[in-house]
């Protein structure tokens, strides 16, 4: 018999407590043992008539009941759920959490204390919800050169920009729809800001360098002043804009790592990622690329994910493919050493100025939506340094996107 | 010291040497053991001077060396790789495999063996190139019911389909520039009938039901017979033609599993899966929809699953979640039972006729393409018996495909 506790009892919490009862024998069949949930946490002190028989008072009772070998966290934050999951760890008890501003604060130190005290530290659902993100970078990628992460990993601001291309909305009124489906937050600020994504992608970074990245240390922009003419631009040019999340391993092991809108043509696999979906392309050194795609969130593919990870700790122990990374911080680049293509829209179409802009960029071509008194230029892949430089001699800039 | 040897050194084999070699840094970090490929067979007596100095004279040197741990058959077929990999593991070996044809016609043979004996049968190259496709299916998915499987599982096909689409031309131009390139066969019946996507379709659904499903019970039909026109009514109605695998399993475990054209509409993740990339959607009872895409052929990719499993065989031992399935023969429901949408073409525009289409599918709805002295009927969900039932009723159908 295997006992979890589960700290925290909201949509993912109590997604897990569901999956572990509906999916009982399956779980037993594929494990060989028996699964229950002796105990739940929640301070809310949920009168949820299922679960009132279960509910611990104290974190203490999980932490001093030598039966639990699991604790599930799903508090979120990195206050008490920080507090709890690292005294678990410490009472050689195995964690999984669905956390990533925990994994992504305090991921190096409690991947530490997991290995010291031999016991599993997973954190499957803290990225990209029910897709098998973490383990296929831990299980397939294991002897792959990870070169490059990019990903759209947040499915609230891809649900604004799917509105906004299809069906012509401006930013606010997508905002709005999303707030009034339950997609995005009364505060949006982490996700259309790009923090959300940020954490993700420092995790992910982390995972394929083997060292600390920091989402101090990552470049983030979100998507709030995407306009509605931006999308016009894209879809004359056959592109998309998609928030995406990257990262980038140089031979040195140095990382880039940014956040930031991206306009993709048509035969980048992310173009076709639509509304709250989200995917990941992977590429390594002999693999190739592999996107993986599908729910980022939502109460059972993130509690699945908790439960995936809940298996293999059953099944595998301590005898897993190592997700981990050491406490070393790793080199990041700063984003004036990153190279694009850039989309930059100006003012004024007088055609001298036209001229003057896009010889200012070599391989640039014109592009200009009827009717409007302005255009763009799409330019070759410059260093982020040469095209501020270049950017700050020419007038009238509107904005500028960068182009994958 | 992990000892590797590698039956057959063409394509596969030849890659699998390659990444051990050139990854072997990456490799030992990953496992904590030095890796090497101590021996090579390959009756075709190479001179490549690399391997000159392990190659084996024959496959009892290999079968007898104690130190050999890791047996790769890269050979093919069902001859000499079936009597190989099974003298393997009955003397003991861990087997990995690319090999479909042997997985699809002796897996649950050779997995049984593989139990007994307690060392591992793995064949993640043999589906999906370098997608890691059966480890998800064996490991994210563990605990989960598998309601559906549907999956581009053929580059050749999906390459092929590709051309006739983008570029307006008919099937044998289209077969005959992926012949050129080297994507399609001589003999390209296997690809372009089905038979490749078939053998792959049949071993995950004995993934997903855990009973033996046979080639040979799984209806397939290919690509030959779409033509440019059907290529047309797709796009006007904002579809493409994909050749899919697909297995659904139902409450009792039955399974229906088929190998058909079918047309599929811009929202399904399929649609936008272009050239020789391969992708899959699983869909499970919690974890929803989740699609994984990549190059499902290819040298580096193919081999780089071989090395996966070699990995995990290192790491994991026999503590892996299985990845299995039992010798019960599974039941595959007959085409006749299974239910679908159908998109038929019409000789004959006159419009008493299009109307006796139309009103002999209920909410069925009427295409047309210009200038074409025919019509095509798009239906609602007809299970596939009453299908062919109203269809016998009615004359001058030139073709059907089905819809998803």
């Amino acid at each position: 018999m295997i006992n979890v506790s589960i700290l925290g009892f909201g949509t993912v919490g109590s997604g897990v407590y569901q999956i572990i009862n509906e999916n009982n024998k399956e779980l037993e069949a594929s494990t060989g043992k028996k699964i229950r949930v002796k105990s739940i946490l929640d301070n809310r002190k949920s009168v949820n008539p299922d679960i009132a028989g279960i509910l611990a008072e104290k974190f203490e009772d999980i932490e001093n009941d030598e039966e639990i070998s699991v604790v599930v966290e799903t508090i979120g934050g990195t206050g008490a759920a920080y507090d709890f999951v690292k005294r678990a760890l410490l009472k050689g008890k195995n964690v999984v959490t669905s956390n990533k501003a925990l994994v992504e604060m305090y991921g190096s130190e409690l991947l530490r204390i997991a290995k010291e005290k031999n016991v599993a530290f997973l954190f499957e659902a803290s990225v990209g919800g029910g897709i098998p993100l973490i383990r296929t970078i831990g299980d397939a990628f294991a002897g792959e050169v990870i070169k490059e992460i990019d990903g759209i990993l947040n499915g609230t601001t891809n649900y604004i920009l799917t509105c906004m291309t299809e069906e012509g909305q401006s930013f606010e009124e997508a905002l709005q729809k999303a707030q009034e489906l339950g997609y995005a937050e009364r505060n949006p600020e982490a996700d259309i800001e790009g923090y959300d994504t940020g954490r993700k992608i420092a995790i992910l970074s982390s995972l394929a360098c083997g060292k600390e990245v920091k989402f101090s240390d990552i470049y983030t922009e979100g998507i709030s002043k995407i306009e509605k003419v931006d999308l016009e631009y894209a879809k004359q040019m056959s592109m998309a804009i998609k928030l995406c999340g990257s990262a980038t391993v140089d031979d040195n092991g140095d990382i880039a790592a940014y956040v930031c809108p991206m306009m993709l043509d048509r035969d980048n696999p992310l173009y076709m990622v639509k509304g709250v979906f989200n995917a990941i392309l992977l590429e390594g050194n002999m693999l190739g690329r592999t996107m993986l795609y599908g729910s980022g969130a939502g109460k059972l593919p993130t509690a699945s994910a908790v439960v995936s990870d809940i298996l293999s700790i059953i099944k595998l122990g301590s005898n897993r493919l190592p997700i981990e990374w050491s406490e070393e911080r790793a080199k990041v680049l700063p984003m004036d050493k990153t190279s694009h293509r850039y989309f930059i829209r100006f003012k004024d179409v007088d055609e001298k100025h036209i001229t003057r802009c896009r010889r200012a960029f070599a391989d640039s071509e014109v592009i200009r939506l009827e009717g409007l008194d302005e255009f763009a230029v799409l330019t070759g892949y410059i260093r982020e340094k040469d095209f501020n430089l270049v950017s700050e001699s020419l007038n009238d800039i509107i904005k500028f996107i960068r182009v994958r």
